[in-house]
C-alpha cells in the first residue's frame, strides 16, 4: 500500500486544492446507496486497512518523482505533496456491525486534499471487504449449527483478497479458512485435508488413505470421492479410524447420508463430514432444510468473490467543506449533506439517520464513533487477531438484534432507515440554495 | 507472495509426498471447464504472475517455524520443505491468447511436492485475470471507435486487485487507466480529471473549471454535471477550452448529444466527450448502436469485478504422474488424461484438443509453449510493459481470427474444440483402468 494506490483525479485534485491554500476542513462519507438484490443487511467490515493505509500514508521520493516525470507534475506539485501526512480525524462504524442502506460507515474530515487523496483506497477496502463479509454472513445464518470454513483462496481475486476473504467470513462466524497466508497474519485456525490428485497418486485409494492417516493421525479428514463415494468411505474405515471424511462432488445430500451411516455402522459416530463444491447460501439452506448430515461446509468460490453482488453500489461523498454543507443534484445521485450519525435503538422502531452533532435520542445508540482524531489512532492497539474476534463478538450481537425478516435469503426486509427532522431540514436547505444558482431553473 | 500464499491441503499432501520419497514427475493441467453464460472466448492471462511466483518460491524461515508452531507440522515435514524450489518445467498459452473451455491455459511438470504447492497461486492469478480480461475484451468490441480508460480501482477486490484490473484491461486494448500505482508498475498511460467533490469544493462550478484549466492547461477534461450537465459544459467553454468534458450520471445518448452541440457550436470540434458510471459492454454497445458521440468510455465496476462472471469455473488436474496418465472419474468432473497441446488452425475447423507430443497438423499451430525449463525462465526477460504490449498484440491478432459469432455480446457460440483420436483413445484406457479396480462396478 502506498499513496500511489490512488486514481489520478485524486492527485490532481489535491494538487490544485494545495496550489491555492484551499486547506480548509472537508468531510467525506462512506456509504452503500443501495443494498443489492437479497441482501437485508451489510456487515461493516474494512476499516483495519483503512486504519492501516491512513497511518502510513504519505508519498516517497520514488513516487513523486514518478508523477513529475510520467505524470507531468511540476515542481511546485511535487512540492506540495511532498512530506503530506493524513493528520484528520475518522470516524466509523465498527467492524462487524451491520448497516443497512444510506447509513455512513466512515466519515473522514480533514484538509480537504488529504480526505481526497485516500478516497480510492478507503472506498476499495470497504466495499469489497463489506460485500464479501456480507456474503459470508448469509452463508453462516443458513448454515445453523454446522460449522463452515472458507475455501476460497484459489479463485479470490487476487492473493491479497484471498486474505481478505479468510478475515471476512472469520468475522461472521467462519470456524477456519484452508488459506495459510490469512491464518499467519490473523491468528486463524488453518485447515485442509487432501485433493483428488493425491489419492490418484497412489497406486489406490486403501493406499492414499493409508498413507495420510500415518502422517496426520490425529486429523486424518479423507477425501472419499475421487472415484466413487461410498467406496470411498468404506475405503476410508477400512485402513484407519478417519476424523472425518470429505465430500467434493455429486449429490451432497444422498452421499452425505450414506457416508453418516457407514460411519456410525462402524462405530465412528463422532466422525465429521465434511462437504463442499460450488456451495452459497442458498444450497447450504436446502441442505440443511432437508436433513443432510453435514458437520462442516466448505465455502469457497461463490461466498470468496460474493458472486451474486460481487460489488456494492457504494460512494465517498463531500458533504461538508469549510463548516459549509455540501451536496451534489446529479440525476439519481442525490446525497445528504452534512456530518453525519447513525442512532440506533429497538429494530421495530427502525435507524435514525441524522447529523452528528445531534443529541443521541433515548434508548439509542451511535454506531459512529470515532477511531481516528489528528492522524492518530485512537483507543487501545489491537493485534490483527484481536482486531478479527473484537468484529466477531459485534456481529454475533448485532445478528441477535436483527429481525428475522432481514436474515432471510430470499426478498429480505431491512430494517428501515429514517432521516432525522435536523438532516430533512438541512437538505431542503441546501438543495433549494443550489437550485437558485441555477440559470434558468428555480 | 510468499511459499504460504497456498492451501493448507497443498503442504500437508507436499509432506506427506516428500516423507515416502514420492518424487516422480507430476504433470498438472490448469484449464477452464465451462465458459460462463455470454463468453465466447476467454483471454489468457496471468501467467506474468505465475512465473514472478514459481521464480521466488520457496519457505523462509520463519514461515517453517509457523507450520511447526501453529500448523503441527514436525521437524521432519519442516526439513523436507526447507530448501524446497520449483525446478519443475511449465508449458502455456502465451498471455493475451484467445482460449475456449477444456483448454490447457498452463502445464506444470515437476516433482509432484512442487507442483502440489503452487496449485493456489497458479489457479487464482489465472482464473481472476482471465475472467477480468476477457470481460474488458467484450468492452473493446462493443467500443468499436471509441476509446476506453479502465476507471475500476475503487471497487476492485483489493488494491493489488485493483492493479491485476488495470493490466489486463490493458493486455485487451484499454488505452489507459485512472489507477496510479498500476499505471506505474505497468508502464501504463495514466488520466484523471476531477470529482464532483472537486466542484462542491468551489464557490460555483466556473470557479471550479477555471482554477483546473488553470493548473492542468494541457489536460483539462471537465466535469460538467455535478449540478445541471448543459449548464455544466455551458460553464466549461466559458471558462476556457478544455480539452473535453465528462459526464458520470443520466442518460449518457442524450446528454452527449447536447454536450456535442455545444463544444461544436463553440468551435470546439476536437474536444472529446468521457463518459461512464456503471458502464459495461451492453450499456456500451446500446450507445454505439445509438450513434451517441462519446469519444472515451471510463469503464468502472462492472468491468473490475467481473460483474456478471466474477469467477470461472476452472481446475488444476493431475493428469499424469511418474509417466502414468491418471484422471478421476468424480460426478460431472471428469479430467481426460495425460499432458495435452492444443493445435490451433482455421476457426471453421475448430481447435484440436490432443496429447503434447503429438505431431502437429498441417495449417495448425501448437498453442502452449514452453515458459519455464528445470526451474528456470526461458525466453528474454522483458520489462512488466514490454509483456503488456506483447500481450496486446497476441490479442488484437487473436481478436481477427476470432469469427464474428464468438464475438457477439449475445448468446456467442465459442469456437468447437474437438479431441484427437490419440487423446480419446487414452481416455477410454484409463477411464476403463480405473473401473476396474472398483469393487462391484465393471
Amino acid at each position: 500500500m502506498t499513496a500511489l494506490c490512488t486514481d489520478l483525479y485524486e492527485i490532481r485534485m489535491a494538487v490544485s486544492y494545495l496550489r491555492r491554500a484551499m486547506t480548509d476542513q472537508a468531510t467525506f462519507s462512506l456509504f452503500v446507496r443501495r443494498l443489492p438484490v437479497d441482501r437485508g443487511y451489510l456487515v461493516a467490515t474494512g476499516l483495519a486497512d483503512c486504519l492501516d493505509f491512513l497511518d502510513r500514508f504519505g508519498f516517497t521520493e520514488d513516487e513523486l518523482a514518478y508523477l513529475g516525470r510520467e505524470v507531468g507534475l511540476d515542481r511546485s506539485a511535487t512540492t506540495a505533496l511532498r512530506g503530506l501526512r493524513f493528520t484528520g480525524d475518522v470516524r466509523a462504524v465498527p467492524e462487524g456491525r451491520v448497516v443497512f442502506a444510506g447509513e455512513p460507515v466512515l466519515e473522514v474530515t480533514a484538509p480537504i486534499a488529504e480526505a481526497q487523496l485516500v478516497e480510492t483506497a478507503l472506498l476499495n477496502f470497504v466495499t469489497f471487504q463489506t460485500a464479501v463479509a456480507s456474503k459470508a454472513a448469509r452463508c453462516r445464518v443458513a448454515a445453523g449449527t454446522a460449522a463452515l470454513v472458507d475455501f476460497a483462496a484459489r479463485r479470490t481475486h487476487g492473493l491479497e483478497a484471498a486474505a481478505a476473504v479468510a478475515r471476512a467470513s472469520a468475522v461472521v462466524g467462519f470456524e477456519g479458512t484452508s488459506y495459510v497466508e490469512a491464518a499467519r497474519r490473523y491468528g486463524l485456525t488453518v485447515t485442509g485435508t487432501m485433493a483428488h490428485s493425491y489419492v490418484e497418486a497412489f497406486p489406490d485409494e486403501r493406499a492414499a488413505f493409508r498413507a495420510f492417516a500415518d502422517d496426520f493421525p490425529d486429523d486424518a479428514v479423507l477425501l472419499v470421492d475421487t472415484y466413487d463415494t461410498e467406496t470411498g468411505v468404506r475405503h476410508a474405515v477400512d485402513v484407519t479410524r478417519p476424523v472425518g471424511v470429505r465430500l467434493d462432488s455429486g449429490d451432497l445430500l444422498a452421499l452425505s447420508r450414506r457416508a453418516r451411516e457407514v460411519l456410525d455402522a462402524t462405530g465412528l459416530p463422532r466422525a465429521r463430514i465434511v462437504a463442499g463444491g460450488g456451495l452459497d447460501e442458498y444450497r447450504i439452506a436446502e441442505l440443511v432444510a432437508r436433513g443432510a448430515p453435514i458437520d462442516v461446509f466448505g465455502v469457497g468460490t461463490r461466498m470468496g468473490v460474493s458472486a451474486d453482488a460481487p460489488s456494492l453500489d457504494s460512494a465517498y461523498k463531500l458533504v461538508e467543506y469549510g463548516g459549509r454543507p455540501v451536496m451534489k443534484l446529479s440525476a439519481g445521485k442525490v446525497t445528504a449533506p452534512g456530518r453525519k450519525q447513525v442512532f440506533r435503538g429497538d429494530p421495530r422502531d427502525g435507524d435514525l439517520l441524522g447529523l452528528h452533532d445531534e443529541a443521541v435520542p433515548p434508548g439509542r445508540e451511535p454506531l459512529l464513533v470515532p477511531v481516528m482524531a489528528g492522524g492518530a489512532r485512537l483507543g487501545p492497539r489491537r493485534s490483527a487477531h484481536q482486531s478479527v474476534l473484537d468484529a466477531r463478538s459485534r456481529f454475533h450481537a448485532d445478528l441477535e438484534w436483527l429481525p428475522a425478516a432481514a436474515c432471510r435469503l430470499a426478498r429480505p426486509e431491512p430494517v428501515t432507515v429514517r432521516t432525522t427532522d435536523r438532516l430533512a431540514t438541512l437538505t431542503d436547505e441546501v438543495r433549494t440554495s443550489l437550485r437558485d444558482q441555477l440559470p434558468g431553473r428555480s
